[in-house]
């Protein structure tokens, strides 16, 4: 539960696009906090990695001078935007927690300004132009829901996405909103033949973790052509942010190319008749999932 | 892998109405199962209590009369209309396993009429009109993944198509296809209001977890607006049979109210490009998993 226990507050998603200067992105992302909140935002979630342009392009040393730690200066200043505008802050970064262990996280920033919680992505992708193995230590933390100011939240980071369980011991926790920071887009070459299926494979899946857990969800992307030098074809980052609700209706979707910020309410009411009408938790099988923590059952 | 392990295989899904004589049901699904082997299915699946019409919308001792063992006389019915049109049969069943003892069972049939397999419903719902606990005991069995003479699948009952847990489960086994028979529909009076997203939320769970496991689904339903005397209001069994590819892309869907056979065909190096593209099974958290099996996380 939350520490009020309010049965409705209201969620803003903000999809962003990113320079090359770490101050730039967090000036602007401070603007929009600040945008959302105008919009009586409650809790705000910036996309994944929201410091930089996505760097795992290709593998180099010198993008580890892009990391902070928890108390860095980036964190810092979006905890000073959420006490200024008394708003909880998602603020997804590129963690230095020691010299050669780092991860891709997110500060859950509490709406005093304080951190409510660390998440660290439990799932790291590898892939051409997403080589994120070569930067980030996987999750150590496990699963998380983090009670707020205005609500129980859970957050997991981008390729988390894909994983059911992710969505569901989170949902388990008490989240009644699942927040996916992001920043997926398509390589250029492959957008015309594989673009609309990839993207809606993206939004379908986390409408189904919305569908069985009876949560909330809400995934913001980055926007814009990042090419980390003009020869490559860079990756196209596909916008359409989204919040649906504990059924998997779409409430608020985003275009593929604007800055744009996202607004919908968490209504604690609407997850409890949802999950009254179809009581999905009541009759899971745990004597019989022991399974799921083997890699195959070949 | 399948038993010749062929490369590609055709699957068919029958959507049908039933009657309240079980014999006639028998009947009409031996002449569908024809009219799919006719449109080269290999691997033919009837919907969910393929029998009887749907019994649960009441609490009644005297339909336990419906109920059959494995080897009973409707099983044997289509394990000759399989050996003779040489196809793979899932046909789902009232089955008496001893006095006292029903489960909601699924008889995987092979291609030469002999059982490959059995499964037992693992979720058992209870809603009203759909009083099942009342009816079947929770399967035993787990769930199975079943190698038969076109390929290894997977099947699933119904209620079981809202939990990630069961599909994953199944996929971890090697299925390249999860079934779902069903008996899903609207309560009349709520159709209106809420009958789109219940429908779209069905369709939308099962598209989650062909893109999250990288299999095809295959889902038959029912048709028909069944009551169980003339004053109460029924269900209206909503058909939309569908099938889709493991990307979630729907390649066949059926009509709400007519009686008709998918066509569709499983091609294991489609399921290898996915899985090899977007490669989740590779990524699992096996080690973080472990809360899957509590009821809650509180």
């Amino acid at each position: 539960m939350s520490k009020k226990s309010p049965s409705k507050f209201s969620i803003g998603i903000i999809q962003m696009a990113f320079t090359k200067k770490p101050k730039e992105n967090v000036k602007n992302a401070v603007k929009w906090i600040e945008k959302a909140a105008t919009q009586k935002a409650q809790v705000i979630c910036l996309p994944e990695l929201f410091t930089s342009q996505y760097f795992c392009q290709s593998e180099n040393i010198d993008f580890y001078d892009l990391a902070e730690p928890l108390d860095g200066p980036s964190i810092k200043e979006v905890s000073k935007a959420a006490a200024k505008n008394k708003v909880v802050v998602i603020a997804p970064f590129f963690e230095k927690r020691a010299v050669g262990v780092y991860h891709n996280s997110a500060a859950i920033i509490d709406a005093d300004g304080t951190i409510a919680g660390l998440y660290r992505k439990m799932h790291i992708p590898d892939d051409p132009a997403f080589y994120e193995k070569f930067y980030f230590t996987p999750g150590d933390l496990g699963f998380k829901s983090f009670d707020t100011e205005f609500g129980n939240i859970g957050t997991l980071i981008c390729w988390d996405q894909w994983y059911p369980e992710g969505a569901r011991l989170t949902a388990l926790q008490g989240a009644s909103v699942l927040f996916y920071p992001t920043a997926i887009g398509w390589h250029p070459k492959e957008k015309e033949e594989h673009g609309k299926a990839q993207f809606e494979s993206w939004q379908t899946v986390q409408r189904g973790h919305a569908i069985a857990n009876g949560v909330y969800v809400a995934a913001a992307n980055r926007i814009g052509l990042e090419k980390q030098n003009p020869n490559s074809a860079g990756i196209e980052f596909w916008g359409r942010s989204f919040i649906c609700d504990p059924q998997g209706i779409i409430l608020a979707e985003a275009s593929t190319d604007r800055e744009e910020v996202l607004i919908a309410e968490v209504d604690l009411d609407r997850i409890e008749y949802i999950r009254r009408n179809w009581p999905f938790l009541r009759d899971r099988r745990i004597d019989a999932y022991g399974g799921i923590t083997e890699r195959l059952i070949d």
